[in-house]
């Protein structure tokens, strides 16, 4: 996921390009961002933003991709090899919520989420990206019903429900919060793994003894 | 929270003006949608918008006080006097989900909670109106952990994790799509409250017996 054929430094310097064009989006909206502009806020000239970027909606499918990459560099790639799919989700939910908290690259996000304004190809190759990672969700559902691990729903309102659950949080975080990440992260991963659970399975936070083990005399 | 001291029809009018330009700015962004469009779209002279609207800027002001006037109306004014604290979180959860899907208004919900150009007081008066809602979950959450309904979980979590399910919605609900607005809601209600179950709650579907209560002889 990482770029192939060009140098260390063009990377930097065009990811510096798309983050900082994030932000003036976010403050300012697609259309009231100017090319001028978001030159200006890199330090280059007009020219030399154009030596990187064809055009202005060239720039907001740059943005949405390397939103995508984040994802699937930060999160999925480090999620997909794990074995039970309930620690795959688990594991998948906690690095998505560090992914929009730890916010170096929050307007990226945003902008993957909030403004539909690509059209045609463009958008279609986005919303398939977006798409592949609800699959992957859906999909760890069902092996873990299958297994029975979680009681059967529909894999889709589950995929849906972690998805604005997680993605959310950008909305209402603040990192000098009350709150931190870690303690949002394993309230939603508690509270969501819960509602999963298949009937008659341990409540949250106690151990699971079964009835038959040898007992320790008591007192 | 009806418009008082107005005509009915000056009241629908005004109504008919927010949504138009709702849709428009949806379409195309706050910045790049001009009062003349606006004043088109709604069939109007600018000049006769202009007797509705003062600028822009009170324009989605406007809005946004529109879109917390539906919800007020439509979920918490028909929740908040139920004693019961699960079933007023329940009920809130479905009138919600029902408001962001039956999507007359849809974008001016959309524009509630997407777009943050207003600033200033504007700004923390809308504010101040999305955070007493976030209270009042809150508080629901609380008085029913209070009452042994619901394990003890972070306030504020719960709430947010509310929000993000329900509000996630609108930005994948199809009204032509395969799961209806009452499968969806039947699916996140199950699946949110069961997460809130205290330990050794009786898992959902399941009818609550008492171990010693008698029983009809078995086969």
């Amino acid at each position: 996921m990482t770029p192939v054929g060009r140098k260390p430094d063009d990377g930097e310097r065009y990811r510096f390009i798309l983050e900082t064009a994030a932000r003036l989006i976010c403050e300012r909206s697609y259309e009231g961002t100017s090319m001028q502009e978001i030159a200006a806020a890199c330090r280059m000239t007009k020219a030399g933003l154009y030596h990187h970027i064809q055009n202005k909606e060239q720039l907001l499918f740059a943005i949405m991709n390397y939103g995508m990459d984040l994802f699937e560099e930060q999160v999925l790639a480090k999620v997909r090899d794990i074995a039970d799919p309930v620690e795959r989700l688990r594991s998948c939910m906690r690095r998505n919520i560090e992914l929009v908290t730890q916010g170096v690259s929050k307007e990226v996000i945003i902008i993957l989420h909030e403004h539909a304004t690509l059209t045609g190809e463009a958008r279609e190759y986005i919303d398939g990206r977006k798409k592949r990672y609800v699959r992957f969700i859906e999909d760890a559902f069902a092996e873990a019903v299958k297994a029975g691990r979680f009681r059967p729903m529909d894999p889709t309102i589950v995929a849906f429900s972690f998805l604005g659950m997680v993605l959310w949080v950008y909305k209402w975080f603040k990192p000098d919060g009350r709150m931190t990440e870690q303690q949002i992260s394993d309230g939603m991963v508690d509270l969501f793994f819960a509602g999963l659970a298949p009937a008659g399975a341990a409540a949250p936070g106690l151990s699971l003894v079964p009835p038959s083990a040898p007992k320790e005399e008591a007192s």
